[in-house]
Order: structure tokens, then sequence, then C-alpha cells
């Protein structure tokens, strides 16, 4: 099933969503809001299912959906934790630096603390706060867990996994590496997030849903023009039952928790960097590691970060090139706004 | 005014608490909850200060408020942001270490973006897992804001304080220097921490809240005997309206983020680190402080960290002794309980 939250309140109005993103009904029956569903998901989780199906065969009142109607599936939440799963992603940004990257983030999953408690409407604007900080976006995936218990290993972890997103994780790149070099991690360099208009259950997704990975392409554009289409589940150093178990090893993991996978990235079949898809290359995901592959080839970036007025928008598409969670699309504000 | 949450559901059940923590009234009539409260709190906060009034006065429908009937005053938050505005500390621990601390920690706030999904009941056992990681506790001051503006000053930022509490921020020693190195902030060594029994108003707080700071010893006990009685106010070199300033640099607060002062801490009065209780000093408020300073001078740690069993009590009195939030009082449970 798909779910998405209406306008409404801080929490917004829960919808079942047709598979086709036309149409929705109202779920306030079960649930009022996504979080009220996730808190209690093993009785709502059926209860939303049955809508769901329901609302395919015609059978319940319906509203016409639109994306630009909703919040993100969970407009505030109590945890936002973002892992770095492509590995590849966080090597060439820091041979950009010229920084050493330790060989143990092969093995040891990296994760950070997001803020949570506001997160962008997937067709909001997106701040613009000073030309400095170099704003960007950064495509990921990301799953909402239901009540996962301290210790869960990542196989039982992935049986946690009751919802899947897109991520838009906003990132102001003249503030991360001073916040890196503190050590306490990323705070003011990474501003509210948007996520996909539409999370669905992990059925929705099919064979694409396998070992802890969604093997098809996240769509990047910038202005309308492709900005990367790696797939997603290539290159994922760890699944998505790893990251929820790193993030459970000292603490349970409450209901509405949202893991994300990280900047989504593949490297070309040479094993190096990928290439820009105007050379045929699958791209990037963010605009900082499309400026690291200039920088490694040509001594300098040439691709400026996002200024107001400049369009953004990731997506994904099934094998039949259908949208499965709605397009993230954010222009970047005017200054000040 | 004094709020609390008595057990029930997921983000228990607002109360009114009595000045003195012997009574408490329901306040379901004016918010379910305490995140309801605050989520609408120009509106809540007049209407539970008359219910506090008219509890004081007798006039409403009491119960006997005990302290460990009570939840943490939010039990889930959808923000828990800690500082180290007690620089002091900071420099003391990596001075053990044998690292230098950048100069630029005396200007620039370190603030972690902390789990915040569930925070453990104040007289809940905390969790031991392996002795390895070096179970330790924190005692700070921590405020809850309501809606605090994108890029709001240090000074405005005093006026989004709501609420007034202290912290057990339980860390784990052993894995904060490999998160440190990392860069990605605090994880795996933050498990859940918990709150005073009672948040309270700024005005409940009379003169000794003033300039952002909360100018009263905080009283940590380890088994009943006195870890350290440091002054909240003294040696806190950001105030929490410099800590708001800094989290709403780049992003809005919304309501119910919590702020913490990280491990209040003084210094000697030659300005060296502060000596032990037991000789006449104001001691430490966590066990890592105390064991830097006997590394400092002896050579080697003599303090253990938390083993099953230990009890540790956080509290803080007013100029007359009274109680003002109850107090954090945890029993390390035994292994794997």
């Amino acid at each position: 099933m798909k779910l998405a939250s209406l306008r409404g309140g801080r929490d917004g109005r829960l919808v079942v969503v047709s598979t086709d993103l036309t149409r929705a009904t109202e779920a306030a029956a079960v649930a009022p809001t996504l979080q009220a569903a996730l808190d209690d998901w093993a009785q709502a989780a059926p209860r939303l299912a049955e809508l769901a199906e329901a609302l395919e065969a015609g059978l319940v009142p319906e509203i016409r959906f639109r994306e630009r109607d909703c919040l993100s599936p969970l407009p505030r939440a109590f945890q936002w934790a973002d892992g770095s799963a492509y590995v590849n992603h966080v090597a060439l940004v820091r041979k950009a630096r010229g920084a050493e990257m330790p060989p143990s983030f092969w093995n040891d999953p990296l994760i950070y603390q997001g803020g949570s408690d506001g997160f962008l409407a997937p067709h909001a604007p997106i701040p613009f706060l000073d030309e400095k900080y170099g704003l960007d976006l950064e495509a990921e995936v990301a799953v909402v867990t239901d009540d996962a218990p301290l210790g869960v290993a990542a196989g039982a972890a992935l049986g946690h996994v009751a919802l899947v997103m897109l991520v838009n994780d906003v990132t102001l790149r003249g503030l991360t590496a001073s916040e890196l070099a503190k050590g306490f991690g990323f705070f003011q360099s990474k501003p509210a997030s948007s996520f996909s208009p539409v999370a669905v259950t992990p059925d929705e997704l099919g064979a694409a849903w396998s070992g802890g990975k969604l093997a098809l392409p996240l769509l990047s554009f910038v202005n309308d023009a492709p900005l990367g289409r790696p797939d997603a589940g290539c290159d994922m150093t760890f699944d998505f039952g790893a990251l929820i178990a790193h993030a459970a090893r000292t603490r349970a993991l409450a209901a509405g928790s949202i893991i994300g996978s990280g900047t989504v990235s593949n490297r070309a079949a040479d094993g190096g960097p990928g290439r820009p898809i105007a050379e045929g290359g699958l791209g990037y995901s963010c605009i900082a590691e499309q400026r690291v592959v200039e920088t490694l080839r040509g001594g300098a970036p040439r691709t400026p970060f996002l200024k107001p007025g400049d369009r953004v928008r990731i997506e994904m598409r099934d094998a039949a090139g259908r949208s499965i969670f709605g397009a993230i699309e954010q222009a970047v504000a005017a200054r000040g706004a």
C-alpha cells in the first residue's frame, strides 16, 4: 500500500493513495496521522491494507490525489538517522579534500543523528540563506521502522521496515567540513530535509526490494537536466538491515524512526568514480559529487551549487516507468524568503 | 508552574504539579500531553498557569504526586540537541586524552543532535550492556522551547524557553572516542537519556534563572555518595540563548525541542580543574571528569564507571533546600536485563 499525509495540523492527515498516485481515501477511521498508525502498526497496517484494496476496487469514497497537497509522510518525526551506506560517495568526497578515508568505513557504518522536528513538504521551497553555505541536494532512499528492539540483528531488522520513501537530505556544503572537524556531527550543515509525497510498504516494490536494498535507478534533476540515475541497489555497502542494527546497538528504535541510506552513488565499470550523465554515465545524486569528479579530472569544480530559482526533482520509477513515490519537486527560494 | 507526564501511552498524561511536588491535577482539559500543550503553547500556557494557581489554592480535584509514577516530561521528543556549554569539561577530557582542544571551542558552541525517540523514565533502570562500554552519567540542565524561528538571535532566543528541567545524559565512554574520530557525532555512545520528573517554567526559578543560566548547584550522587555540586550558573561559556541561536542558525526549531547544557562543570578558584567533593571541592557531574582529574593528578583513574546495581541521583534544590524538579533516581540494571 501507499500512504501520504495531506496538509492539516503539525502531523498532517493520513490518507491511503492508489497505486497509480491519482486517487486517495481518508484513513482517519484507522489512524488520524501516520505517526499514530506506526505507534500501533501491527493493528493499523492490515486495516490500512484493506482500505488500499477497497480504494483500488472503487468501493470507498475517494478524492483526487495531488502530490502538491502533501506534507512529508511524517511531517515531523521522533528520529531521523541518516547513514552513508554508499561508501564510494564518502571515499570520493574525502579524496577531493585530500583527506584519507579510514579503512574501517568499509566495515563500520557511518550514521549521523539528523534533525527531525520539522521536514519540508515535498513541493515546498528550500530556504536560501547565504551563497557561502553552498546549498546542495542529496538524493537518498529511506525506511521508516516500527518498534525495533535494542540489539536487533541485521537480518531480523529488515522485519521492522514498515515503509520506504525517498529523501532530499538538503546539505550546506560550506558548513560540513568544520562540523566534521569538531567531531560532534552535522547540525547547522543539515537544515530541514524533505521526503517523497508517498511512503510505500516494501511489498509494493516487488522484486526491486531485496536483501534490504531497493534495486532501481534513483533519478535526480536540477532545472530539468538529469543529474543522476544511479541504481540504489548497487554499491550499497550496508543494506538497511545493517543500518538499523547499527542504530539499535545500544538503544531501541521507536516506531516512526526514519533511517536513511545516505547519498546514492555508483562507481563506473572500471571501479573508478562514475561519469556524468552528459558523458553517458549514471551521474550523481548530489552536486558535491559531480564537483569532486570535476576536480579530480580537471583540477577545479565547474558545476555551481544551488541558487535562488533553481529547481530540484527526485523520483524513482518502476520497471514500467510509473512513479512509485511521487516526486520531490522543490524550487530554491529567493534569498531570505 | 510545574508540569509532569504520568504513565499512560507513548506520550504520557499531562498533569500540573504543586510547587512542593506533593500534589497534582489532571490537565487533560487543556492538553492531553505535554507535546500537545507545547504545540499550542501561547494558548495552553496561561490556562495551565491558572490550573496551577487553582491547585495551590485547593480549588481543583487533586491526586497525590509521586515522582516514581512519572515518565520523562516529554517521554519522546521531536528534538534533543545537547550542547557542551561548560567548555571547561571539554578541555579537561581532551587534556586527559592527550588531545589538544581547538581554541575555537571557546567561541563556537559544540552541539550534537541526540536521539529523542524514547527517553527513560526518571526512576527507570539504566540498561547495562557491556562492561567495556564504560557506563557513565552526565548531569545537565535542559530547556524546552516553543517554536523558535530560523536565525533567532541569542537574546530573543531566551523568550522561546518554555520549560526548564534536569537531564541524565547517559553516556557510554568506551564508544565516544571512536565516534568522535568518525566526525559524524555521537550515536551508539549515547543511549536513551532521562529527564527530571518535573519540568518548570522559568518564573518558578526566580532570581536563579538569569541571563539564560540557572545559578544553583546541580547535585549528583552515586550510591548516595555525593559526586558533584557545581553551580550551573558558573563557567557556562554559552548560555541557553546562545545555544538556541546556534541550533536555529540554519533551521527553525519546532515546539518541544529540548536543548541541553552539556555536563555541568566548575573550575577551581585557581582556574584549574575542580577538586573532588571528598577534598572539599565541588566535584563533578560525571564519572569521566573525576577520572580525568585522578589521571592528571595520579597518573591513572581510580573511580570505576557504573556497574549493575549502582544507583544514580541527580537533583537541584532552591535556596530553602526544597527540590525544584524532583530527582532523577536510577539504578543500573542487571546485565542484559
